[in-house]
């Protein structure tokens, strides 16, 4: 059969990049794309890579609009999603790629996000363990989904079967990402001007201000007997369109051998068609996920330093968003979940 | 007075930045540049930036050709070094900017780097702290120069404040530096190549290996009550030719304030010319950097992580390597220590 | 039915995506794949990001491994093809990625290339006009196909429509070309080092010297009334892996209306799949056909300067060479055109 | 003598790299620093690289503001500047690194930009001939100096010494620019994001709309016999910060031979201190200029095309506009040319 759907924020970066992967996926039919600000132009002027979406016209975001269809992707910046959702009751399946659903504390929400707080919908990482069985579980026949923040779920997927197995500790966890600007998003500000970005490296958000670390904490802390959880988190602005290369660091657990660590990851990946680990001694680069929904994990054993040093390759706005939202829906749907999404990077 | 120099190794990346930096320097005299497989080709060739140097041709690196100057700038690949230092014994100052002559442990050298072990000179890092004065009272009127590996003095730099006043821990420090390939030198690698590098980001060494870290650990111990050093590292090749962003984080000491821990930076920083401590909240770019002789360090406390991030941001070519050495010589020869050395980068 | 491929030079860049774009293609089975100096190691090794394809193993590049199958690929530098095609005569379909089949001139060989001189192939551009029909209606059926120079497809379908037409003189073309350092291919040379290249723009082979020059007057000429074709041609390094934005601009023929001048280009392209011509006003960049198989044009009549200026965005690495190969396998076998390629490419 | 200096547009980049260059430069005082909306800011915010004028805080941009120095810079957009030149009237010099005062004609001025017309000033490109000598004669004691447009002025330097010897023809060029975004200031537009950029080659201005065609008309008017000057110019922004790589060509004069043409270029720029001809054979690379005042220019002579090829390469911010209007202030005070103006670039 074949699903309509709408996808919202249709001129930004995240919605391109759901437009890309769907229009090549054989079930759906996009019917409506919608652009608040630039409703009325056509989608080709924002998006004119996506040639074979070149009849398609921005409409307004609306409630109305968007009703109606078999699946809305909601592709806003926090906090814009609610208005919508409240009044999609009937549509089967709604997707969020913004962050309002993916947090289950409150508290959290608060203080990192701030404002009006949202129930959490089923989490968008099928790969992750969480309560012993992997999240895929869950996706099954889910109708409200929150996919994941990109630099969370590559950090996530890359601790969590360490943390679940219980080889390495989750109390002192230590991520640095490497991450390109296309995750901030189409906004105009200074610092993601390109004169600013190239032939640089420029952090921000240092210190614990991230708003990915309560939804790393909430994974590791589904996967893991302990809920201390604490994260030192610091993403690095690099001169790469897309891309996410997460090097997470953790406490080697008391008594564990390098066999058992490296069977935590191998058995929780062995089946996995979209999370890789890469054999020992080698490590990815984030060109070889480029365009890709493949998370690429290469891990090391540094007993001189006491810690597992795990290595992801993600591209943001594929495996780290749009990928994430259609491998979740392809399950979801009840439909092969490879669907629509490579494992083949485009690489050089 | 006018002092000559020789520098070798003339047609790399090191050897050109010496050069670029020592061409606008008042006392110097370039007599002589040298480089091994291009010996007869005129230096523009391969430095065609190093206008005000055209008229200059490579010579062999030899021993007899490095003799006879004032001072001897080596710019060589690790291992090769030695040969050349026995020969030139009556030379006034000899700057080594390879590995030869850093670290001080036999052992650490056999582990990270095997073949001859040299005697250690001293050290190139005029700001840091070694058993409590700085390592510039070690290099007036030193003869022997040993610049620093740039990601080695980088991390060093970041974190031998916190280290010396006892606010940090330094058995569980954890670096992750984004770095530029030319601090690789100019090898034909596959992995060097542009197609490789341009929009991918490429971790290596990853899980212990890296050769900086043994020198880390020397300064780092140097600085320290303690010689339990611990230190999980990981470069990241990403898109820039230049620069080193090191995110450095280590464990907060027991009981300290977080006025306490800050007032350790901006104490060993206060009146550095080259070393800038950023006001709170406020963090470095490497393009901030670029070209010049400066570190800039931003600082974050993170109680939730119970940890501090350290991010600096230095120009491996210049702070990380030429400026070091320059600066060094500045100090050894007892000229003023800024001379042809900026504080200001080029950016955007 | 499923046809049977080996692909030589598949550790190279051009291999690489040969066997990126047949890894979708439902009708191929990718059975061998060689290299000469990387016999023996997994594919994976040298093609990272072709996940689908772990299972391969490089075996050497001879004319027994590449016998035996239906489809052959010849990715090899140009003056090697020669030695396999000849034993490959009952092979019923090969392509030659290579220069060495597509020249019709031997003089023109001998001034760009030297060394044996090989008899033409069929062209592998379907969209170029020659002598009244679409390149395509030769592709029919063909044998031997001689796959494009990535820069002179694209300069080729800049211009064939205008002078096809008559609205542009062909006798004082000017093209200037950025280019990603991929088309130059894996070589280890200084020159397409990341660091030579990143942040700069590299002008090379000025003045009339590059190899691709006599491909363009070949199909110029294919599609003109008169051989009187002249280019001025400069390619251009530029830090970005793929991609290729030429810049063509040639007089305005005496007397044509602007009309008539965009009409030779509408009508050229307007039922063509991977050619189209944007709208007026609208120029191309090559991120829009990143990984895609599209030719974007754009147009502009500059009656100041007397002279039709054409930009034309193409990835050297599919349109320019392996989609284009891969097209042109599509249309001598048969089978659909745009089978296995997208129309859409990967941005931002 | 010290000069006391205030700069407008403090916060931009043009403004940030005229404030790089007067910090090194021995006879000035920077006094006043200007920037409408930032006003109250310590520059250092906005120049974070600018560490030696860390102690500078933007001040408004007003007429009474920047009265009272003995120079003034003005980087503001074009159509800005009028409103403050009548206020300075009794300002020793002041310098326009914008538009308002580069063009003799009002008619280019209305079709190009619009607006009020204001008068010519001294155009500070030193090296072009005007008229038979070189534009440094009318620097010297100029009080209003017109800072070139650095697209322009990297075109009119490759091309002005073949027009003005007469062995190229002026009314046929055609030059294709490989340019970096910081050219196109801070602006805040999705154009110059970095996530547009990275990866991308962007052409813009296409089909004879470029602001900087008037400029170079004028300047190659005024070098030439004749007054028929035609372009077709092309900008092409692609992934690095800085730099222009223009490649311009024009028809070979009747009869001309190639000693003739090299001849022109030699004679024109033996004696120039950072205009320099490459030797043949060699072309120049934007990393060779970055950060440097320096011009450098190869020439290829096509005799097939029937035309020259003139590859120049200059720093947009350096020789482009900011050190450009150095080194014509230092002309027009009378000290030495070169002071706080280097030829060496900042490579790799």
């Amino acid at each position: 059969m074949t699903y309509t759907v709408a996808v919202s924020g249709a001129s930004g970066y995240a919605g391109g990049e759901i437009l890309r992967l769907l229009a090549g996926h054989p079930d759906i039919e996009i019917r409506t794309v919608t652009a608040h600000s630039n409703a009325g132009q056509p989608l080709i002027q924002h998006q004119p890579h996506l040639r074979s979406l070149a009849g398609l016209t921005l409409q307004d975001t609306t409630p109305e609009i968007l009703a109606g269809h078999d699946i809305v992707f909601l592709a806003l910046p926090h906090g814009q999603s609610g208005q919508y959702t409240d009044a999609l009751g009937s549509t089967p399946l709604v997707i969020d790629a913004g962050a309002d659903h993916r947090l289950t504390s409150e508290s959290a929400w608060d203080a990192f996000y701030g404002g009006a707080f949202h129930e959490p919908w089923t989490y968008g990482v099928p790969e992750l363990l969480t309560g012993g069985v992997k999240q895929r579980e869950h996706l099954r026949g889910a109708t409200r989904i929150a996919a994941p923040g990109c630099n969370a779920s590559t950090v996530s997927l890359s601790l969590v079967p360490g943390v679940a197995a219980g080889v390495i500790v989750a109390d002192d966890i230590v991520s640095v990402l490497a991450v390109g600007p296309s995750g901030a998003g189409k906004s105009l500000k200074t610092n993601l001007l390109a004169s600013e970005i190239l032939g640089s490296a420029n952090p921000y958000a240092v210190g614990g201000t991230h708003r990915h670390i309560p939804e790393i904490r909430q994974a590791l802390a589904a996967a893991s007997a302990s809920d201390d959880i604490r994260i030192s988190f610091t993403p690095v602005l690099v001169p790469m369109s897309r891309g996410i290369l997460a090097t997470s660091s953790a406490p080697i657990a008391d008594g564990v051998t390098d066999a058992q660590i490296r069977e935590a990851w191998e058995s929780a990946y062995a089946d996995e068609p979209f999370v890789h680990l890469l054999p020992e001694g080698t490590f990815p680069r984030t060109a070889d996920v480029l365009g890709a929904n493949t998370a690429l994990i290469g891990l090391a054993i540094d007993r001189a330093a006491n810690r597992v040093t795990v290595v992801a390759a993600v591209d943001n706005l594929v495996k780290g968003t749009a990928g994430a939202a259609i491998q979740s829906m392809n399950i979801a749907l009840g439909i092969p979940e490879d669907r629509a999404l490579s494992i083949n990077g485009v690489a050089p």
